[in-house]
């Protein structure tokens, strides 16, 4: 359609903002193996970035998730560019872990910068990481997913962001059907936002990585938009060691692209990972 | 009573987490008469304070609101301790006043310090401070006060305290009623805040500061526990040039103590504090 | 010479990290004209500077300095990126000045971020910002420069950087010759610097703007490698209300480049800019 | 002596600040058992120090050192008080090391908070914090010290602290002597430090813990002055499972105090602590 309304507009730039992100499921390798080693690593994305579609650099926040042998997450979170945080560099080099996430942050212009509104997000065994927008934020689904919120999941929440928002969506589907898979939960996430955003006209993009420790789930989607990119990696496909995720490949060995509106699921036990393309597509 | 159930024992340790306050109306003086050169300024309540029912220090955070000759409302906040804070320093030495607002806080302990979080609050013309807690705030008032907002009060607020919650009561009240005097919104605030407090049968103390920059009103109030020390002085009561109103006295000159549930009020052309207590007390 | 020598490459690789600099002297203004609102401000200078010779973004730290009406310094510093202070774009809305420095920091990789090694640097009444680099720093003049300083100067070196050394030389100057203009100690500081470079086989570049607030001197200089580019502007030659120099214009009104080698000097009184050549040239 | 100087006097003041120290080696813990989990552990002392002999908290900074399997050592540092670290407490869950120092920071007032004066500092495989002061640092040994030292050492120093500075001629010595024990260099460098303190009329106290992760070796140390107090603890003399040394004894169990002048050297493999007086004492 030719004719895109003023309102429109904002929406669109409203959702150029993006961060890059990084997950991982395999054995078990230090968190410099995705942070700093590869010749892309999230710390060369964060002031290089090639498929930024806003923005120059990621330097408003940096984060990293990872579980420990008995399954337990932690996380690290900070308010200043990865390339200037020396206790992440240190902290990479010495935590091992078959499981991990990572994050850099580009927020908002002129928004104060918080360290709650930095991700990943945690929540019992749970660690997300989002990049993406809701359009107008603020002004439409803000409130809206916040009053689905039943009152211990509408607590957890501690941050302004969209991308928190999104997570407490699956935390309250997780908690109202425990026994789903994160891909159910991250399909039913997806399907309430696309609802959600049909009803109070907006739009959004949500590229997720989603981990339990045991297995990691991925989405590249969006309604009434375009979605970011997303590449995924496993060295063989016969005898896969690993899963990687990425907002972009980290290096020269083979990354497929996420077609639009589809998922990823692997398990570490498997680790054959599963794609498959979402029905409630825009 | 002598019978206290363990969540009202709970209730009252959850109270009793206090910042230090000071307010500045009257001739225009250096922030730093009010932040550092005093005998028991605030940089000095930061680090030994007198009156503070838990806790040691206020090394959570820090803040300053000033109005400019113009009546525009300025601020400065940062999440370290005020005694660490060089930048405040020297703008402390460089800006001038008639009307300020000061805040060192005290966090409660193990959350993660976001500037949103951080006092003063802002909102058109109004600067805000406030200390003391709503008991329980989290499980209590926190999503009935959100649900009572209108849309516009409602994205206003950025962090998660209690505080920034009544300010929020304070600003609806405002924009319902735009001619109200502050020291009536103020104490329609105290009364909507009781009346929540009674429903959802749980308690808080409101010791607060608010100006418009020209006038300055405060409240030493609770409901169901008991209020924070609080104090306010002016030179010369024939012939005052200013009204500062503290936590704990500034200085070895006449400071009279806040009855419990009582307000001041001032007013910039006059200078003549009213002091009157609230009907609707606990 | 087509033959460089392996000491020579790492040199040059060592020269080309750089800061934007601003400075200005002339009728009041309010620090946001220099910071914020120009077309090609600071702060747009900060994200997407034009004429930085490597590096992306100069995010790693920010500064301002300034003189009140009494001719007093003061310095506000931060290690954040200049568009996530928040404080910063508060003060400049409210500072007013006839004489500032501004700063964006590129830094060195894998350096700790110290608010030390930000800039402006300020002795007694004099405020001092620098563009450039001394070549391989620690190895070459970082300890001929330290034992060359009286203890008084000596002392006043917080932190570890180059400019900070660079400044400490024009300093010791002025306090053995506390009768030389500006002008006279830059130059000399310029001379000294480079006889040191000689010495010790080094190179560098040292884009520079001191102030003692009733005069402002700039130079572009450089020893054994290039000088990044500097620009001046003055509205009306005739009848100028001010002078500002700038790493980069901050809009498409008339600006000039520096010559290489060449000096600026401007005093309150007359704001006439005066420029010269340095004779003592690589 | 009835009669002190004024310069004595000065000397005094400078002398009493403190921070709080802890060394372990033994079999492999989580940092929390030293950080969060004592009773009185390094956590609960930052804010309520029972030995302190001037301020009031330890909030100016936070640091710890522990190694790996393979020997190697990390660091991570801050700037914020401990108790407002999430970071720190994160890292603290899941580090296990069977050797780590701890560090909380009581600064000089009216200094900018930098990381590179938070310890512990590291050196090749050393890491070590100390508790204490050099009078007058900067107007006694600072320049001494660094004049003293070869051109590599010199360039270990990134920032102003007395303590990298004892750590800097510690660290020389062992570049000197490098098959000296650890208790060989520690002693060395407290009599080089007497030897310039009386050369230049000053004094100091210096309780350092260093290791380099095959052993520990800890000072109460002072001359001109008192050292702060220092204690260790081994739960088991005959089966010793650790060696733990603190500022303030971190439980119940049975400490010992360290004797005026007197160091403590244990060995990873024999986990024997050998204690022992210093000959050179004031």
């Amino acid at each position: 359609m030719a004719c895109v309304s003023v309102g429109k507009a904002l929406r669109i730039i409203a959702l150029i903002l993006m961060c890059r992100l990084v997950g991982y499921l395999g054995s078990s390798i230090q968190l410099d193996e995705l942070l700093y080693k590869p010749e892309h690593s999230l710390h060369h994305q964060s002031f290089n970035p090639q498929e930024l579609k806003s923005g120059v650099v990621c330097a408003d926040g940096v984060g990293v998730g990872w579980y420990d042998a008995l399954g337990e997450p932690f996380i690290y979170r900070n308010t200043i560019p990865l390339w200037n945080d020396t206790n992440l560099e240190e902290l990479s080099h010495y935590v091992k872990s078959d499981c991990a996430l990572g994050y850099v942050r580009l927020a908002e212009a002129g928004s104060t910068l918080d360290m709650s509104n930095c991700q990943p997000f945690r929540s019992d065994k749970l660690l997300f990481v989002h990049n993406g927008a809701i359009a107008n934020f603020q002004e439409t689904l803000y409130r809206p997913i916040r009053s689905s919120l039943s009152d211990s999941t509408y607590r957890l929440i501690k941050g302004i962001t969209d991308s928190e928002h999104i997570f407490a969506l699956l935390c309250e589907y997780l908690q109202s059907s425990p026994k789903s898979s994160l891909l159910d939960a991250l399909r039913a996430t997806l399907n309430t936002l696309t609802d959600m955003a049909k009803e109070h006209d907006t739009s959004f993009s949500a590229n997720i990585i989603v981990s339990d420790g045991r297995s990691l789930c991925a989405s590249r989607y969006a309604y009434g938009t375009e979605a970011p990119t997303l590449y995924w990696s496993t060295h063989d496909v016969n005898h896969p060691s690993n899963v990687t995720v990425a907002s972009e490949p980290l290096s020269n060995q083979k990354w497929l692209p996420f077609a639009p509106q589809s998922t990823l699921f692997v398990k570490a036990k498997s680790l054959q990972p599963l794609t498959s393309v979402l029905e409630n597509a825009a």
